[in-house]
This record gives C-alpha cells, structure tokens and sequence, in this order.
C-alpha cells in the first residue's frame, strides 16, 4: 500500500510506535491477559497508567509546584463553559481569534448571564476572517483571567509566545500543547483536547494552579467543578481510559526523542519547509499574516489567477497518499496539519507535489 | 496463560470478537491504511460508523420515531446534571436506590438551586444500605419527571420493569443497557455511561424522546444542551472516536446473536446459575432481597460464621483465574458481575470454585 501522510487537523497523526503499542494492549493490556479495553479503572495496572501520565506532563512541561494536572471528558467545548463557571467572579477577558475563540466567549456568556460578572472581548480579528492575530490591546489588570486560543486550528494563525501580564492567564492550547516548551508559571490554568498532539479523541486535559480555585461562592454542580476531579485525581468517574493509556503512551514517545525542545526545532523546520515553498510556488499563497503563521495548521489557497486548479491539486496530492488537506469550509483551500507525530517525509512529499503541480502548469 | 474470567463491575468484558475488531481497526481502519486513532471524525468512513451506531440502537430496542440518538462525553455522571438542566422546571421526582441515584438526587439539586424548581425524593432504601427496591411509593403526575436507576451497580438491586406512570419517565441505564428488552415509548430519556455492556470507558449514549426538550426557556450552555447534539448528530465538537467505534462492534455482535431477547435468557440463565448456587452453598448468602436482585451485579458475602474465611476465598477464586470479584467498599464481600459479554463457562467457574471452596472448609 503506497505511504499515506496524514495531514488531517484533528483527530490526528499519531507516532506508528504509539498506535503499534495501543493495539498490543488492546489485545493484552500489561500483561494481564485482558484487553485494556475491559479493565478496572481502579485497577493498579491503569491507576499506575494516569499517575504516569500526569507525572510527565509535569515532567516534559516543567510544572512548577502547586499545579495539577487532571485528565476529563467532554472535550476543550465543555472547559469553555467550566473556565468561567470556576474562575469568573466579576470579569472576564478574552481576546477572539477564531471559531474556538468564539465560543469560548459565548460559553462565558452563559456564566455571565446566570451569575453576573462581565465579558470583556479586549480585540478581536473576525474584521478579516481570523487571518492575523490582533495586537493592540492591553490586558486589563482588574479581571478575573486573560483567555486566549494559543493556537486557531480552522484558521491556522498561533501566538507561540507565553503572555506577560498581571491577571491570570488561561489558555486553551487544544492543537498546540507540547510544539514547544511553555513558561507554565505564567498561566492559571491551560486546557485542551487531546486529539491533535497526543492521543485518540476522548479526553480534555487540564493544567490548573490550584490557588486559582474557590476563589468565591458558587453553586458548581459536582462534574463541573475542578476541584472535585483534582480531589479524586481524575477517578471522580469512569475516566476515559483509553483515550490515556494512547496519551501516555505518546507522552513517554516525546521523552525517549529528548522533550519538547527537540520537537519545538522539529515542528518549526517542518512548518518553515511548507512556508518557503508556499511563498516560492506561484500557484500558491498563504491565507495568515506572515507573524502569525501557524507550525501546526498551515493554511494556503491558489492564488487567484489559478483558482480553478484547486480541485485538480486536491486529486493530483491524493494520489501521491496526502490526506486531510482540504481547507476548512471557513477559510478554503488547503490545511496541512503538521502535528508533532507528523515526519518531516510526509511535508516533503506534500512540497514535492506542489513543485511538481506546478511545473504542469 | 490460564484463562481469565472477567468479572469487573465496569469498564468490564467485552466480546474477544469486538476486541479483535478493535484491534484490527487501531492498526487499520476501514482499509484506510490509517488507525482508528487517527482519522477525522468527519472523515466519511467515521460517520458511517457512528451512524450505524445510532441505527442499531434504534434497531435493537425497537426505539418509535420522535426519538434521537446521541454519543457524547463525559460520562453517566454529567448527564445527572444536564438532565435536570434540560428537563426540570417546576418539580422533579425520583428515587434513591444507591450511589449513584443519590448523586443523581444531588446534581438535580444544583439546578434547583440556580433556576428554581423541586427535587422531591418519593422513597429510599438508605435506611437498610440499600439492599432493596422501595415498592411504597406513588408517582405525582405533576412532575416534569420521574427519575429512576434501573440497576445499582455498587450495591447489585436492580428495576428490571418499564414503569407505568403518567409523568415522563428518565432513567440511568448505565449498568443495563441492552440486558432485556425495553419498552422505550415509556421513556423520555434513556442515559448510560457505556462501558458495561457496551463499549470501553469513555463515551456516554442518551436516548431522548425529541418532545421532551425545549419545554420552557432556559439559558443552557452549548454542550449541556442535549438539543446541541441532536442538531449536529453527536459531532457538535469531536466524540469519542475509539469508544463510538468499539460499542458499533458490540451492537453489531448483539443482532448476530438474535437480539435482546436471546441476550435476556443468556443474562437470566447466567444469574439464576449463580443466584442459586449463592442460596445453596452454606459458606455465603446474597446481599440483596431476593426479589430485587440484579441480574448485572450479583453481590454476596461469607455468612458470619464463616466470615474470617473471606480473604481466602478470594486468594482461591484468583488462582483459578477470577479477576474482579471482590465487593465494592461499601458493601464488602464479593461481587460479580455478569454483564452481557460474559460467558456462562465464567460463571460455571465461579461456581465450581464456591463449591470446591465449600468442600474444603
């Protein structure tokens, strides 16, 4: 079967190591003779999974003390709802740099209509279809958190920088978490999914200082409440334990290549062979401000003059086993997505294909 | 390696022909050269599983029109929340059978709190640590709902009858999904975690009578609406891929067998097996009145006077291959469970070694 290179946003590539080693425990999970699939989560064999887990999230990210990390269901959409529920009294900010940025927003709404406190959207880049990242705002000192998207997974803009500001930062680094080391004592609380950089679909982490918790009084249903999941570190419930045990799995994988250094150098040699020839190939250009430019989604279109070739690009790369390159229906065009698992063999062969598409043309 | 028999009380067994499958599709799916793990949800061979899913849900219990079927996060335990937030306004009734109603009880709690309305509690076993199902007790007519927990997974009573009553029915099917046949068009809504008898931890099915939404206005947020997922047919934000995948492996198993029925006379013959050697053998007695017993969880301990023999028993029971039958803490003993993928030669080893163990002593 010819090579396939997944470029697909989210659920993702994952490492061939890491799947190879979620199916063996599908089949025999540690040695137990039964399938991970069907085992207790409070067994030792997978509360010795989370425990691993968390302890190098702390590890590759360099969590400072008095942090935890925890490990939910629902997706990064439901932390939209819960940051504000936990963590918004009186205001909120938050800047709007895309479709996830923007619910997020709506979602504090929610908050803000039931319990009072205020939304504050400091700027926003929805004026040209999220293609830049807004940059004249201050970040008010008086608000409960700052909360950004470090990453716009649709638009393929990123601010790969920790903000310097007052307030408490929050982030949802959904598609970005683990491209590059982070200053985890500049943020309050981070969260995401975990389907893009490191497993199946199926589990939301969440990195929160635990100072930043119980701040005021409120009526938090017990799921909602991060302090009811950080108390059972995770086992509240049923966690999902699979969607885990393929996280751990790629976390130990980011260990064994030498931490997020060596996959920030990666990711930005990846990201900077498909820009160079975005900018160099005349069928093509990017849709982001050249500062914002995303290393994880890369968004290109046709230049105008070639725009009717976008569908025999789309079929000339197909055949050369490139998948999930179409554009989002917001923005158009194509998407590579150039996850942390992705090779740098995989953007090669997409550039190669757009060399070659062009030189027919 | 000595076979193994598994009777944890969740995540639990499942079939080793959906396990393979499993399998098979972590390194493979649909012949796409790509895992299960890593394709997009919105990817067409995706949604021909999840729905497939939902069809064969319909499909098996026999589900009338006006209903939908939906896969979110989050667990059992997030839906005793977003149950009461979607569906009570003016007062709410239910019963308290165990753990896990109480929690239920507790979340409706919260809206009641917020938004107002009534949590009436019409009966409860507490008073004997839950060890029967409370017959006394009458259903206002006047209640948004009647909630209920068909099967008490912790302390092994179970409901096992569609209740005639004139308000809308809700019930937590967690632990029983798919054990008999169900009268749905009784039922407003059906909830469950899946990972009994269904799929690996992670994902969480509600069946829900359209009709029953959108009674009174209410600010609910985005995820928490149960119309959010109807609308987008359980893709409002990405579902939990793997686990949606594996409960399609075990429908799918379920019409091979012949359906619910079969699955019943499988599930009653395993329990009475087991039931009767309980009442038999001299060493034990169950735990739950006998006309409310589980036919998911059996639980049972050492008479008294042959209490001290307890941790033997489950040293002997382990020797010949029993995993996960000692009882929950608040119950103590030992519990098994029986759920649908597990075989009658499991059973039949269980209760070769309660008799072997009996001889000895």
């Amino acid at each position: 079967m010819m090579k396939k290179h997944n470029f697909y946003a989210g659920p993702s590539i994952l490492n061939q190591g890491v799947i190879k080693n979620a199916a063996d425990a599908v089949m025999n999970f540690a040695g137990t003779g039964l399938s991970v699939l069907e085992v207790s989560h409070r067994g030792k064999e997978f509360t010795a999974v989370i425990e691993e887990a968390a302890q190098l999230f702390k590890e590759l990210l360099d969590i400072p003390e008095g942090y935890e990390v925890i490990f939910l269901g629902g997706g990064a959409s439901l932390q939209f709802y819960m940051v504000p529920l936990n963590l918004m009294h009186k205001k909120a900010a938050y800047i709007n740099t895309g479709t996830w940025a923007t619910n997020a927003i709506k979602q504090a709404g929610y908050v803000s209509k039931v319990f009072g406190g205020e939304v504050e959207v400091l700027a926003s880049s929805e004026d040209k279809n999220f293609t830049y990242i807004p940059k004249n705002f201050v970040i008010p000192e008086d608000v409960d958190y700052f909360h950004y998207t470090s990453n716009n997974t649709i638009y393929g803009s990123e601010i790969r920088k920790d903000f310097d500001c007052k307030a408490r930062l929050v982030c949802d680094m959904s598609s970005d978490i683990f491209s590059r080391p982070v200053d985890i004592s500049k943020y309050d609380l981070i969260y995401g999914g975990a389907q893009k950089n490191l497993a199946p679909a199926g589990v939301t982490f969440v990195i929160v200082k635990k100072d930043a918790l119980g701040r005021f009084e409120r009526p938090i249903p017990t799921m909602l409440d991060y302090n009811t999941h950080i108390k059972k570190e995770s086992m509240f419930n049923t966690p999902p334990v699979f969607p885990i045990y393929v996280a751990l799995q790629t976390l130990k994988w980011y260990k064994e290549l030498g931490g997020l250094k060596v996959l920030e150098k990666r990711n930005l040699d990846k990201a900077e062979l498909l820009y160079n020839e975005i900018d160099r190939n005349k069928l093509f250009r990017g849709t982001v401000a050249t500062e914002d430019r995303s290393i994880m989604n890369v968004c290109f279109v046709m230049n105008d003059e070639y725009k009717e070739l976008e569908a025999e690009f789309a079929t000339f790369a197909a055949e050369r086993g490139m998948i999930g390159i179409k554009g989002h229906r917001s923005v158009g065009g194509f998407r590579a997505s150039l996850y942390n698992a992705l090779e740098m063999d995989s953007v090669k062969a997409l550039v190669d294909a757009m060399k070659e598409f062009e030189s027919k043309h």
